[in-house]
């Protein structure tokens, strides 16, 4: 245990990202909070932030700042985004409604793309809502959900995808990170089985990758992998606050192809055209629906500045000495009490968080959380340590490791 | 002039509710704020709320206020504007998304529910967004948009609604207030031939209102009009900030019946269900699709209070003063220099705004906005005089039409 505590230090006193430890809001009588990756910290500039905004932006210039500003936050904070955190040039990403939403109109746009094929391919333990969808959309169409299955710890592998594809997939659905196991899919070589099988870019089915769990954790590069279309969340590790709206990316060459169905005004060419028929913005825009929502937009913001100044690969190398450090406290203090590990050992392998399964894990967790260690139980017997690398000390993460030693011995 | 000063003064003196202007964030060099029906003036109060949103719910209790708190904010806020604001019984009305994407979902489900009704009706003035929604709804299901043609002045009358639908409409979508007129839409009169026409409540036509421009400035009655669906905003007359969430109104009689489209994890009966199907949660919650956006729910938190303490009644009341009295400035002041009034006459008949005509009112927008007189021009030639009862006074919109006729006479 010294010897964890010492290198906890060691690990923290040697982290050049330590000093952003400070900017996030104090959680009076939280020790360890491990839970980064379902709602991530509010930033400590935000409060003065918002009330600028409500004086200002919205309170002084009023309903001018839709000119001013507002109507093209959805895209350029898409760019950013782009550009901070997923490796999309300008002009494919836009910031709008929720996850669900966005993953209805960019499967509804993508099936439309190619009528005679007739499947969705899913993994089978993908998010629900995900799956939710999918199975939606598959009904609405007429189609088949293609259920994949993978391996719980180890997240599903290209073998997996390039058996299951076909010239009946339209269109394959996978979470880049696992929300389980924290597993990293290989981005690059799916994509391009999904597309070499069907064919060829652009010729056959469409590969929507789901970033919730890697947006602002770890690299992503959309473009460079040839990626179709992608959402993610911006309340994880963007800390856009509970509920903060998605993103979609639509990548250029399927601008003016796909349509997505839910047809508002300010996805419109014209936002207020008295015409009755709608015709879409040109480029990303289409994407959008109805009045973006403005006021979510804002606490992402700072983070996104904070993860510009870390740069996205600095915030990968301390993700990652977050995850090996608690793998090693865990092999130190849990496995002994048999706990397992749900998550893949290698850190390549592996996203912004680490899984860990014990049958008292449901009551361990009720324990917890009024004693302010807070990770995420995950039902059967999951807990998920999940660590924001900006917000997260290695000291913290052991606390956490520690407290839930602690509860599973009383 | 003289005498006009000396009625709006006068009515300011004698307006009950008059002490409530002063709980909006003053707008340094605004001197007629009339866009209050686009986007409503942010509470004094606002600020500290929000902070304390970030200290306390969000930084301290963290992922905590989910189980606390949140996943029930969007029924238990839904049913707060149901009894302030819409005359809805609890557990009809759920606050979530956008307008334009609870259009979708509310015309989704209710054209499903009869499959063999090949008709939508919609007014060909309406908001250009439930116009968009409509078509792309009917294009999808390969139904027919039935355009209604309504007088741009009085709006869509019982007649013309009656003349119109019949055994294939399966869908009625009207405007409560009228976005360019301010025309006030007879619900109950309207509701009920739309039902008799199709054979009763529940057997036929389904009836939707649009309250954007109705609710927080004029009392609605869903429940007693016998209303099936209705949606509105919440950034109007509610001050929920720019983009802030919508509201969906669903007539319990529906629940379990109509089933829309976007299935999400919070729509669904258990969130993290592992099982791959998709069962929707009992009642007005399956009308959610994605993650409740909590942070643009809190502003229109204060502005309920408000009108909760003003009454709706009340709020009314001041409305058709404020109303009457832009009227009255209109004749004396602006009619001799040929603007025309484009709403109707009787206080009655309108909602919360105020239109009127004129070929040079773009280019008199353009030299007021920077002056800090704001009203909001709507294509060709309207200017719309916003007139958000609790944070305006007689006094601003006398200085509102002197700066229009100024504007005309440079």
């Amino acid at each position: 245990m010294t010897d964890l505590l010492a290198e906890a230090q060691g690990l923290d006193a040697r982290d050049p990202l330590a000093a952003h430890l400070d900017e996030f809001v104090d959680a009076p009588g939280v020790t360890a909070y491990l839970d980064g990756n379902s709602l991530g910290r509010p930033l400590r500039s935000l409060p003065e932030r918002l009330a600028e905004f409500v004086r200002d932006d919205w309170g002084t210039r009023l309903i001018r700042s839709w000119d001013e500003q507002w109507m093209d936050l959805p895209t350029e904070l898409g760019d950013r985004i782009g550009r901070v955190a997923i490796g999309a040039a300008a002009g494919q990403t836009v910031v709008a409604d929720s996850t669900t939403v966005l993953l209805y109109k960019l499967m509804r746009a993508a099936v439309a793309a190619s009528p005679d094929r007739t499947e969705i391919l899913i993994e089978e333990g993908n998010f629900p809502t995900d799956r939710f969808v999918a199975e939606g959309v598959a009904a609405e169409r007429g189609m088949t959900v293609r259920w994949l299955t993978a391996d719980p710890v180890h997240g599903v592998q290209l073998e997996d995808v390039a058996a299951a594809v076909s010239e009946r997939t339209a269109l394959v659905v996978l979470s880049h990170v696992d929300y389980r196991s924290g597993a990293l899919a290989d981005m690059k070589a799916i994509t391009d089985a999904v597309h070499s099988a069907s064919g060829g870019v652009g010729a056959g089915a469409l590969m929507l990758w789901d970033l919730c769990h890697s947006v602002g954790v770890i690299p992503v590069e959309l473009d460079a992998c040839g990626v179709d279309l992608a959402v993610g969340c911006t309340y994880k590790y963007l800390n856009g606050g509970p509920g903060s709206p998605a993103f979609a990316y639509v990548n250029a060459r399927h601008h003016g192809v796909l349509r997505q169905p839910i047809q508002g005004w300010m996805g419109a060419g014209d936002v207020f055209a008295m015409k009755s028929e709608y015709a879409p913005a040109d480029g990303i825009r289409q994407f959008i629906s109805g009045t973006p929502p403005v006021l979510g937009m804002l606490a992402m913001q700072g983070m996104l500045d904070l993860i510009e100044t870390a740069t996205i690969d600095g915030v990968r190398e301390k993700s990652k000495t977050l995850t090996e450090f608690a793998v090693r406290a865990f092999d130190d203090v849990l496995a002994p009490l048999d706990v397992r590990l749900l998550s893949p050992r290698d850190a390549e392998n592996r996203g912004g968080h680490v899984t860990i399964g014990h049958p008292d894990f449901a009551e361990v967790t009720k324990t917890l959380w009024p004693d302010g260690v807070i990770p995420d139980f995950r039902f059967p017997d999951g807990i998920r340590l999940g660590l924001s690398p900006l917000s997260t000390s290695h000291v913290e993460v052991l606390s956490g490791v520690l407290a839930v030693r602690d509860a599973l011995g009383s």
